[in-house]
């Protein structure tokens, strides 16, 4: 699987050329959204969810073309889409395809799972075509990557797996999740180890034979950037693996806590942070100097701060 | 929580009224379709999407039409209308609304997972309403119930607790997957019993306090059929948690496997098939009878068959 347009090393030529590991969470919320543009939306369309996704593709237009030279990629949240039905799906496919017109890898953060031909129809949903009659045709929902949660083991992974190699794209499987009550299920302790490291060892086993040429496979892992001991853990355990880095800014999670889950060449692992970034021109530093009129200004300084960060914490180690 | 409208007294009363646990499983695959069905829809829309849907939509509203007084519940499998993109997701909003107005509960088979205002999002859109600036519209995809993937633990619980309870609607946790290598993961030894018992637990826990008025909650459990030892463990470990069986039939399990899954008065579970009843009509012993031009005859006498099968092994015990 040493294919040129292998996901990983499309994600790991992207990080090196840019200098940047970060990935900007597109996770739109009606009421974060600056209020002259929510309220043109209504005006024009009424109070529907039309004028809901009109909204958030609006927005999300105006921070793609804010970062997209700045960062390899960005995650859309496809519940923030869905929540709107028919429409927010609509904004979701519009932003989609925006976002890879504009050179950037797509991470659709959906936590698909299940397992035979239902997982296969995910994986074609998201990650490969779909097979229409006799013909592949590209799929609405057509991304690079899709987060996939593993609940049902193996059965529920290699139809995602085998989609990700006919098409170059990848997966991200949970591993260590960032919220608070993860350990729950996920620090269970089995056999002496948590779970989240057996769930590890797994996604590192699904991965083997779809590396590419910089070593990574094309299943990756979501690892909390809110647990920096287990993340460090983890980038020992899974050598091969990229990581997919929540929590970082709103939820918690600083420049110092991510470090240890790249490696000693400072790939293999992105950042994400969604509301710290789009959402900066409502926040200190950030709201004064720019305010509701220039989000997009704010969510590329904001970014920009983001990346400086972590090359800072990166460099210091 | 003894609203009338309560999701568990709901689906109950339903199981009692009809005699009938049985859901049927809408997971249309444009390859076991009727090929007329199929043909008539490509030469009126052409090799595209549109098509896709609009054969699965016809195919399911005539397995409706066939079911709707048999059975308390379908269950669509979203996967296979998000394989189609927006429009085969426009398919399964007409299914969904076809399917309630004839009477039907509708529980969507989407293992939805997340956490926080992520996981309020595919609640409102699955289970409640949709918030559209000051007003609350029903969601494109309202359904009565829908099964969530419990691996980042309750943070990534409560939001669809909270919609289940102001909307009358419910959930089924995924607990033990009917699939071969559900044991991966869910199997694993946490102090002694394995993780899905841990998870059975939380469940259980999860329900305790929106119990409707028959003593089951609105928190449900995917256990599989294919598990029968298991299932019944479970069914004294979760004696207030409705289960949700899948695995019978084309997956292999009996009535005899499932019978360890109800309480004593039959209730508690309800069994779904999916494959062996909406494709009856291209499988023995159905198919020399009827045949794809009566695959709707052919899903009522299957399903009146499972009825049958499933009610003399509950006296029988």
């Amino acid at each position: 699987m040493h294919r040129p347009f292998h996901f990983a090393d499309r994600l790991c030529t992207a990080i090196e050329r840019l200098g940047s590991p970060v990935v900007v969470g597109l996770d739109p919320r009606l009421d974060s959204l600056p209020a002259s543009l929510v309220a043109n939306c209504r005006e024009t369309y009424g109070p529907t969810t039309r004028a809901a996704a009109e909204a958030l593709w609006e927005f999300n237009r105006t921070i793609i073309d804010a970062v997209h030279d700045l960062v390899p990629a960005v995650k859309p949240q496809v519940a923030f889409y869905e929540r709107y039905g028919l429409e927010g799906l609509g904004a979701f496919v519009r932003t989609v395809r925006y976002a890879r017109a504009a050179g950037l890898l797509v991470i659709a953060d959906a936590k698909r799972n299940d397992i035979g031909a239902t997982a296969t129809s995910y994986a074609e949903a998201f990650l490969g075509a779909c097979t229409v009659f006799d013909r592949d045709v590209p799929s609405d929902f057509a991304a690079d990557a899709l987060t996939v949660n593993a609940y049902l083991g193996s059965d529920g992974i290699w139809p995602f797996v085998q989609q990700a190699q006919q098409h170059g794209t990848g997966l991200f499987v949970l591993v260590k999740t960032s919220n608070p009550s993860a350990g729950e299920v996920q620090d269970l302790l089995v056999t002496d180890r948590p779970l989240y490291e057996h769930m590890g060892a797994l996604v590192e086993t699904w991965g083997r034979d779809c590396r590419g040429a910089r070593g990574y496979s094309a299943v990756g892992a979501v690892v909390g950037a809110t647990y920096p001991e287990q993340g460090r853990r983890l980038r020992a355990l899974m050598p091969h693996t990229l990581f997919l880095l929540p929590g970082y800014g709103a939820q918690g999670a600083t420049a110092a806590d991510v470090v240890g889950c790249f490696d000693a060449q400072g790939l293999g692992a992105v950042v994400n942070a969604s509301r710290s970034l789009i959402f900066a021109y409502r926040t200190p530093p950030y709201a004064v100097q720019y305010g509701a009129a220039a989000y997009g200004a704010a969510a590329r300084v904001a970014t920009q701060h983001m990346i400086r960060e972590i090359q800072q914490a990166l460099t210091a180690r």
